[in-house]
């Protein structure tokens, strides 16, 4: 069907394709046991999907292409494009009423982990359809994973050079290395999603809210499965939560070379105890906010605060407490919180720890140079020097983060939807958050009062920020489809 | 009274402080004429200053020390903030009740050239106080010119060693050679005021009137003597102030090249087509949104447009009309604007254009870097390539620029005030911008009911701003103040 490089990245979207056609099964049958309606909506998507994907995988076979720098940036991008507008099918065809914007939106949310939702009444909803919510997450978790630690650092995104694994490239069968490595992540993956499931259980959730929650957790998605989100549970709940959703924002290169060649040395990135250390002074503030409502006991505070902090900062966007509600200097805390993000190679969104240890280092440097101009003082990452093009990287990010985010700002407010909205709206999506810090799409609200053109940029800047920007501002710039 | 190198800055700072007691005979004499007790309040901080800089002048005479980075740092910072504390003096001894934290804050929001105020009733304050406030912006606006074309260059800070200009390197007599650049620079200045100040009256201003809004315009200032800033005055007042305030956003370098060596193509420099060009860009939404209030002829909303967006991208603070009231679009765009700033070498705060130039080409670059990874492509501004070192320098700035805004964002929500005045506050403090975007600090309010603690910390960010940040992290870090 296709030809050149578009044949191989055909034939890769086509098999992802026959993934999530495969996946839609698993909720079609819950729905077909609880003798609901939506299995209908399964099936018709599961078929039309799975149709596709075989036309796809026929038309296309035969010798791949070899991997180019070119061929990564489509294929990601493309990947990440087409698996959200497939995912999207479900809700169209549900029983529920649903809108094409609303379930494009929920869609993208769910594939890019960011968990924001334009869905009300969750409790209520049919299972099926909770269960493709946690199903996208979970898969798109363990997507971004595998795309960052074995597809970035090839690509050089954003300073993500910086996390290549020496032992991939001096294989003499990187293909067979590379699938080695997929299985080892996603049996880490499931390993951990079974644990927390687990655990969760064990804290008193149902096993089916278990599932569903073990699922957006490691992911750091955030779809809850119910309305409240995590207000709904009690306190061993939030804990094994909060141990989670930090273990899902953990770089799974650390678990990986752990599991692979017990390195301890290697496993302790610097990200780790930087992201420990950005949640604990964090939530300080936060703290001081929430005792200030005066509706927690100490130790209630303390354990929301956390809860929060942790959810907001991995990108998870799980709520326990309307932290909205606690006012101003709270605001501003998660608002902050919200550009962090996790460490790479993790299933967060945001802005990256290990990115902010290199600006800020890269700010003491500048600061030393101002003082003896004819230093010279190298920036340092985990002990090994930072090179020139990896810092401008990083910094390059910055940028396109910070504009992206006010240029959306802009056209967000000109749908009609206040500054603070758009705001915090732009940046949620663009960290793959998922609730902002307003009252109206903060914990205590959701996405679905927003005009459907507001829906499509949200929709947008969420896959923005999962392709870690840069991979989609390639591909979007002119350069890119010239000559070859 | 010191020694080495602070008997220098002491020396220096003494003279300013000299000038400024000077300058405070000027509103003493008005308020003399016009009969009111403020007199005494200016001869009572003239003669204390006065004194103050005399004693210094004449303990620490003799032979300067050379000049050095570590001496330049240390000077400008003390020059902003001594010349700050002295200029509140009036204010505090005024007929009028200021408190010390409202004295403080309207002097540096005057030295700084920001504009933003905590006075209410300028239509029937005493003519002396208005002037004072109009003097110390011009003086500021002066300083700052000076600063960033024969100083900041060599200090290296945030980029602005691209803005050396060799002549003065080659010159076997630098010292000489600044002398008479700064006298060039002076009667540049003084010129200009002058000619806007006839326009100013031409077109319907009272002398008086004329002569303080000259002094705020080309300084780029923004105090007016009237609480409704410049909707009290009619067209040809808005428009002499739009080009006005565009000349002081200008490069001052550029009107001195031309000068000097009547050298056209120098003086045309990439960074005064960026800014008219942002202006038009910005202008453009702020128009819609300024229409769809329906309460402007277009050829109205056209003018007020360019005036208020005229006035926030030249950092200068006047305001028109008040666009906050224009909707959610108007405000985002505003905000926008606020980062903005003019040209490097004016009188402008903000990022700064050239930056934004910069950084906009490091994106583009890293994209094309993307996808030709063995390609390399430097970064051009004025047809000269950008050496690394200031490339770091720029995106340093940007980095820190963007950290402090959020960080005070963190510290001004603890006092109590809204997230949204916060980070409003926080970034036209930090651009010496004037105005927030919000209704409580918008160009129809002003920040008189701030709490204390918020205005200091607005005072601090006024001056980090001026002093382009990077000067004042360096004295604040203890890398600056280890050995020698």
């Amino acid at each position: 069907m296709f030809t050149g490089v578009f044949r191989t990245i055909a034939y890769v979207t086509g098999l992802f394709c026959l993934y999530l056609a495969i996946a839609m099964l698993l909720p079609m049958t819950v729905d077909l046991i609880d003798g609901n309606d939506d299995w209908k909506g399964f099936l018709v998507s599961s078929f039309l999907v799975g149709t596709a994907a075989a036309v796809m995988l026929l038309a296309n076979r035969g010798q791949m292409r070899p991997f180019s720098a070119r061929m990564g940036f489509l294929l990601v991008s493309i990947l990440w494009i087409v698996t959200s507008l497939v995912a999207s099918l479900p809700f169209l065809f549900g029983s529920v009423e649903i809108s094409l914007a609303d379930s494009v939106f929920e869609a993208v949310s769910g594939i890019t982990t960011t968990g924001a939702t334009v869905l009300t009444g969750l409790d209520d909803m049919p299972r099926g359809l909770l269960m493709w919510r946690s199903t996208m997450q979970w898969l798109g978790g363990l997507g971004i994973v595998a795309m960052s630690i074995l597809l970035l650092p090839f690509l050089r995104i954003g300073g993500m050079q910086f996390f290549r694994m020496e032992s991939s490239e001096r294989s003499d069968k990187p293909v067979a290395r590379m699938q080695t490595f997929a299985t080892y992540l996603a049996v880490i993956y499931a390993t951990l999603t079974l644990i927390s499931m687990v655990c969760y259980a064990a804290g008193g959730m149902t096993w089916f809210d278990a599932f569903n929650h073990a699922m957006t957790t490691v992911a750091t998605g955030g779809f809850s499965t119910y309305d409240a989100s995590f207000a709904q549970f009690g306190d061993a709940v939030l804990i094994t939560a909060i141990v989670f959703m930090l273990i899902g924002a953990m770089p799974f290169t650390a678990f990986f070379l752990f599991m692979l060649n017990h390195d301890y040395r290697r496993a302790l990135d610097t990200q780790i105890f930087v992201l420990l250390l950005i949640v604990a002074v964090l939530s300080v503030p936060a703290l001081i906010a929430g005792l200030g409502t005066g509706q927690y006991l100490p130790a209630d505070a303390l354990l929301h605060t956390l809860f929060n902090v942790v959810s907001v900062v991995t990108t998870t966007g799980y709520a326990s407490s309307d932290y909205v509600a606690w006012g101003p200097l709270a605001m501003a805390v998660f608002l902050v919180a919200s550009f962090v993000g996790g460490c790479a190679g993790s299933t967060s969104g945001g802005f990256k720890t290990y990115r902010l240890i290199i600006l800020a280092q890269t700010l003491r440097v500048s600061i030393r140079e101002l003082v003896y101009p004819n230093g010279v003082f190298p920036v340092y990452y985990n002990g090994r020097r930072v090179a020139p093009e990896a810092l401008q990287s990083v910094t390059t990010f910055f940028f396109a983060f910070i504009a992206i985010l006010f240029i959306f700002t802009v056209l967000l407010s000109a749908t009609g939807m206040s500054l603070d909205d758009s705001f915090s709206g732009a940046l949620t999506a663009l960290s793959n958050v998922g609730p902002g810090v307003t009252e109206l799409i903060g914990p205590a609200g959701n996405f679905a009062s927003l005009p459907d053109a507001a829906k499509w940029m949200l929709s947008f800047l969420m896959l923005l920020g999962r392709l870690e920007i840069m991979t989609l501002l390639v591909i979007l710039s002119p350069v890119f489809w010239r000559g070859d």
